[in-house]
C-alpha cells in the first residue's frame, strides 16, 4: 500500500482518508473519463458507461462481502441518519416496536429517531468489566419478542467499542455498518438489513450502502418519502432519483483496490496488526491509555488518552507538524482518536507510535 | 469562457456538464487541498477549513442570488425528489391541502409525492397556443385559498417548457428550480421555498439547495424524517449530518466562477443569446421544429424534432462524432434534446447549429 501522501497519514474519523491509488486515478480522468472528453460527474446516470460504473461496483461489493442473491444492494442517499429513519419505515410493517441494543452514542442517535414512528425497546448493553468499559456478552440482550427487528451498530466510532457478537435472535437484524463494512469478515446472510454511510471504508461522504433481504421489501410505511423506500430503489437500481455519481464511481474504485489487496480477508489481516501495535503500544505505556475492554476493541477508532490531559494541545501541534492529521479526540469523550480505517497503511500507524513514544521520551 | 475540452461539448440534461475552469481546478488539488496533504473529500466536515469551504459558498450563494437575511440557505442530499417529500412534510402545518401547478413531468411527479400527505389541488396550467405547447397566463391558475401553499416548476426539463411569472397568492410559494437556478435573475423574496437539486447549474449530483423563509420554519410533520427538516437543518448549518463535502466544496468553486463571470446578470445575457442562436435557427429550418410556443420556451432545454424520425439515430451518431454529446431527447418526448445550461459556452451551441446546418443540407 501507498503512503497516503508524502509523509501525511490521516486519521480522521470520518470523512475519513481514501487509498492513494483511487484518487490519482480518480485525478487522472477527472476531465476526461472512459475517452468522453468529460468528467464522470458530468453524464447522465442512464447513460450506458455509468450504468456500467454501478453494475460493476454493485457486483465488487457483492464479491467482496459474499453476498447471497436474496439480498439486494442499494446505492442511497442521505447517509445513515436518514437509515435511522428508513429502518423504521421500512421494516416496522404495522408492528409498534423494535428492539435497539446501546452500547454507545450512535445507537442512541438511532433510538432517537426511532422514537418518530415506534416505541424502541431499548436495551443497554455498554457495561464496566475490571473497570474498562465493555459491552455485555449477547446472551444477557434482552430481545422484546414483539418487535419487527433488532437494531444495532458493531462499531461505535466515538466511543472507540466494537461489537463481535450477534443478537440471539429470529427477529431480522439491522445493523449500522458505516464504520465496519469491509473491515473484517462477516456473514450477511445473518442479517436482515446491513448499511453503512460510505465516508469510513467505502468512499466520499454522500452515499449510503443499504443491504436488504428480499423478504422484507414489502412491509414499507405509506409516510415513507419515496427515494427512502428499499423496495422502489430495488427495482429502479438505485435508480428512482438522480444518484450521487460521482460518489458511486468513486465507491467502486474503492471496491477495485480492495480485491486488488486481495479482499476482505487480507485487509482484515492488515486491520488486526495495525490495530495490535497501535493497543499494545499503549497498554505498554504508562503515559497513555485506552479506556476499552480489550474483548471490544476497535479495530477501526482508537481512542486514548494523554496522562497529562494539559499536553493534548501540544501533541495535537507537534503531531500535525510531523504529517499525522486529525488525531483530536471526539468533543463528547477529548484525548485523542486514531480511526484506522482501510485506507490506512501499516506505515501510518507505525509513524504515530514512533511519534507518541518521542513525545512520552520528552513531555512524560 | 473556455471550451469544455478540446472539441467536446456536452449537452447533457442532468448530471450537466460543469465549468471546465472548475474542474481543472478540482483536479489540480485532488491531491492535496490547502496544503493540508489530503483531499477535500478526507477531512472532517467540522474542521476549519471545512467549515470556510462551506460558509464561502453560502455567502457567494447568497450573493449571487441576492438572498435576503430572513431566508436560511440549506444544503442538503436526496435532491430534488426528497423535496418532493420535505416540502409537504416541512410545510402542511396541520393544513390537509396544498396547490400544485402541473406544466409538465417534474411538476407531476411532485403531486404523485405529496398524495402521501396531503390532498394536492392540481392546476392543470399546460395548454395549447396557435397549435404549439404553451403555459396558460397566471391570471387564469386557480388557487385552493385554504392550501399550505402552491407549489410550481419553472423549468420543466424534459418538455423544454419555462414559466416567466409568479402565482398571484398570499400564499407561500414553492419552487422546484432544479434547473431555473442561477440560469436568470429572480427575487427570492417573492418565495416561500426555493429548492434545486445541483446536477445542472450548481455542481455534481448528490447535493440539493434549499432557501427557506424563516417563518415557515416551525411546520414540521411529526413523521417528517430529521435529517430532511428544515429547522433542524438550518439551526446545525446543514451539518446534522455529515454532508456530501466534495459536492458543497464543488458547488462552492461554481459559485466563484460564477461571479468571476459577472454573476447571475451576466450569465443570463449569456443564456438568452445562446437560446436565441438555437431556437431562431430551428425556427428558421424547415427540418428542424421545436413544439414549445415562444412565450414559454426553456432558456435551458432545448427540446427538438427532425422532420424525419429515421435519421435520429444517424443524427446522434454524427452529433457525437463532431464531440457534441447527448443529445438524445427523453425517451418520453423522443427527438432531441440540447441543454444549455450555464457551463455550455456560446460555441457550444454555435457548434450545434453548424452541424444541424450541415446535416440538413446533406440528409434534408
Amino acid at each position: 500500500m501507498e503512503p497516503m501522501s508524502e509523509n501525511v497519514f490521516n486519521f480522521s474519523a470520518g470523512p475519513a482518508g481514501l487509498p492513494r491509488d483511487v484518487l490519482k486515478k480518480a485525478q487522472s480522468e477527472l476531465l476526461d473519463w472512459n475517452d468522453l472528453g468529460t468528467s464522470v460527474m458530468e453524464i447522465s446516470h442512464r447513460s450506458k458507461p455509468f450504468i456500467q460504473v454501478a453494475e460493476e461496483a454493485e457486483q465488487d461489493l457483492r464479491d467482496l462481502l459474499n453476498i447471497p442473491s436474496n439480498y439486494k444492494v442499494l446505492f442511497c442517499q442521505g447517509g445513515a441518519r436518514a437509515q435511522f429513519s428508513a429502518v423504521p419505515l421500512n421494516l416496522l410493517g404495522g408492528k409498534r416496536k423494535a428492539t435497539y441494543i446501546d452500547a454507545g452514542y450512535w445507537a442512541q442517535s438511532a433510538v432517537e429517531e426511532a422514537q418518530k414512528y415506534c416505541t424502541p425497546i431499548v436495551h443497554q448493553a455498554k457495561t464496566e468489566i475490571d473497570g474498562k468499559t465493555a459491552v455485555q456478552p449477547v446472551s444477557e440482550w434482552v430481545i422484546d419478542p414483539e418487535s419487527a427487528y433488532v437494531h444495532f451498530c458493531p462499531n461505535e466510532t466515538i466511543d472507540g467499542i466494537e461489537i463481535n457478537e450477534l443478537p440471539q435472535t429470529d427477529l431480522p437484524i439491522i445493523a449500522d455498518m458505516s464504520s465496519t463494512i469491509l473491515s473484517r469478515e462477516i456473514d450477511v446472510s445473518q442479517y436482515g438489513v446491513i448499511y453503512a454511510g460510505a465516508q469510513k471504508n467505502i468512499g466520499p461522504a454522500g452515499i449510503c450502502i443499504a443491504i436488504v433481504r428480499d423478504d422484507l421489501l414489502e412491509l414499507a410505511s405509506d409516510v415513507l418519502p419515496t427515494f427512502l423506500n428499499y423496495k422502489v430503489l430495488a427495482e429502479k437500481e438505485s435508480m428512482y432519483n438522480t444518484p450521487p455519481t460521482f460518489a458511486w464511481y468513486l465507491s467502486g474504485l474503492v471496491f477495485k483496490w480492495l480485491k486488488e489487496l486481495g479482499g476482505v480477508q487480507a485487509i482484515e489481516r492488515i486491520n488486526r496488526e495495525k490495530a495490535a501495535i497501535l493497543y499494545d503500544y499503549i497498554d505498554a505505556s504508562p503515559f497513555y491509555k485506552n479506556q476499552v475492554h480489550s474483548d471490544n476493541r476497535s479495530l477501526m477508532n482508537v481512542p486514548f488518552q494523554l496522562a497529562k490531559p494539559e499536553l493534548d494541545e501540544k501533541f495535537l501541534e507537534l503531531a500535525d507538524e510531523r504529517g499525522l492529521r486529525a488525531l483530536k479526540g471526539h468533543r463528547a469523550v477529548g484525548g485523542m482518536r486514531a480511526s484506522i480505517y482501510n485506507a490506512m497503511p501499516l506505515e501510518g500507524v507505525q509513524a504515530l507510535v514512533d511519534f507518541m513514544k518521542e513525545f512520552e521520551q520528552q513531555y512524560a
